[in-house]
């Protein structure tokens, strides 16, 4: 006889994916999952590029990942930006079923990219699929150049590495070609960009790659 | 009948993390678990922080948690400090097991303080007591002023927080009494310490402080 092997949340997890980038598929959305360490710029990297991609006529909603709170949440709304807070209660990840359940807060024929923000955490969010089509991994300056070799599950399974806060380069003493080495070696598709969110620098690049990503036809 | 109920992992976890203590008690040693974000600056402030009580002959050794790697465990070595890496595999966090097997490969009569530098993650670490006497939680600056609130378990259950790469402070507009008023509203005995651990400034406050729970008389 054989015996059904089911392997416990991995499994739901990865079924609750596959049907939710179906139904992104279908209503034409690009679904993004953006992460990185506490601190490392999410909210600030996403307030600016919703900004740009507004002057380009593309509608973005976001989902605001925190264990706790509503801070970045509030400051989505003040943009005018579709948000919705989901909090964990203290999990440090977030997995399909939540983004399952918070879809339908959202109109999806009014929207072209719908981004979540994932909890701080270089670590957990990593192992979860949640039914984006692209996994976008910040790795701010001040954190160290270090970062890719010791948290290695996150870059090898990002289609893209952005770093934050690139204005401090010099005064870190960041060593860019360790990291991109690094990250190229676990992860050869992996996209690399340099990013200022505060001044916009290098958004355009970012914003260039993830255009060939967008399903929608305006 | 009574049904007896066990609480798989966290149960497990607490009694190794008693029996711990009280083997450190037992050997006089003061156990500091160091927590903080990728890039807090765990591993400088560590340094720094030895290289300070070495000249007050303070004995130092050093358990560093690392998913992969000993990158850490080597700046450690290279300054002749007694450390052990302790590489989880991808796991977001130490438990008390861990720290139980490792401690066998230190001499614990030639040692004052043991370090247990954790898992680079704001969330996940502040759960699992490891057998310290002293939890103290590293946000650095450039991570914002906003994360005592987003992560409330790590700042409530430290006994201290250090705030790092405190030069930075202007450049990055971190407001600093909203952090401390966060901090002390869930946590009111939590002692506060401002610190560049680059230059040192700041860290006689700290070595002040853990002076007071050294257990062995020199």
């Amino acid at each position: 006889m054989d015996i059904k092997v089911v392997r416990q949340i991995m499994e739901w997890n990865e079924n609750c994916h596959e049907e939710l980038q179906q139904h992104f598929n279908d209503k034409k959305i690009l679904m993004i999952n953006i992460m990185g360490s506490p601190g490392a710029g999410k909210t600030t990297f996403i307030l600016k590029l919703i900004e740009e991609l507004k002057s380009e006529n593309l509608r973005v909603g976001v989902i605001e990942g925190d264990i706790a709170g509503k801070i970045d949440a509030e400051k989505m709304a003040e943009k005018g930006i579709p948000v919705v807070q989901l909090n964990t209660d203290g999990a440090c990840h977030i997995e399909a079923q939540s983004i399952k359940n918070i879809v339908p807060e959202f109109d999806l024929d009014d929207l072209d990219i719908l981004i979540v923000e994932n909890i701080g955490n270089l670590v957990c969010p990593a192992e979860f699929d949640i039914g984006e089509h692209l996994k976008v991994a910040l790795l701010s300056i001040p954190e160290g150049d270090d970062k890719v070799e010791k948290y290695p599950l996150m870059f090898t399974r990002s289609n893209a590495l952005v770093l934050t806060k690139y204005d401090m380069k010099d005064y870190f003493g960041f060593d860019e070609e360790r990291v991109i080495k690094n990250c190229k070696a676990m992860n050869r598709e992996a996209e690399i960009f340099k990013v200022n969110s505060l001044k916009g620098d290098g958004l355009k690049d970012f914003i260039c790659w993830i255009k060939g990503f967008i399903i929608k036809s305006n």
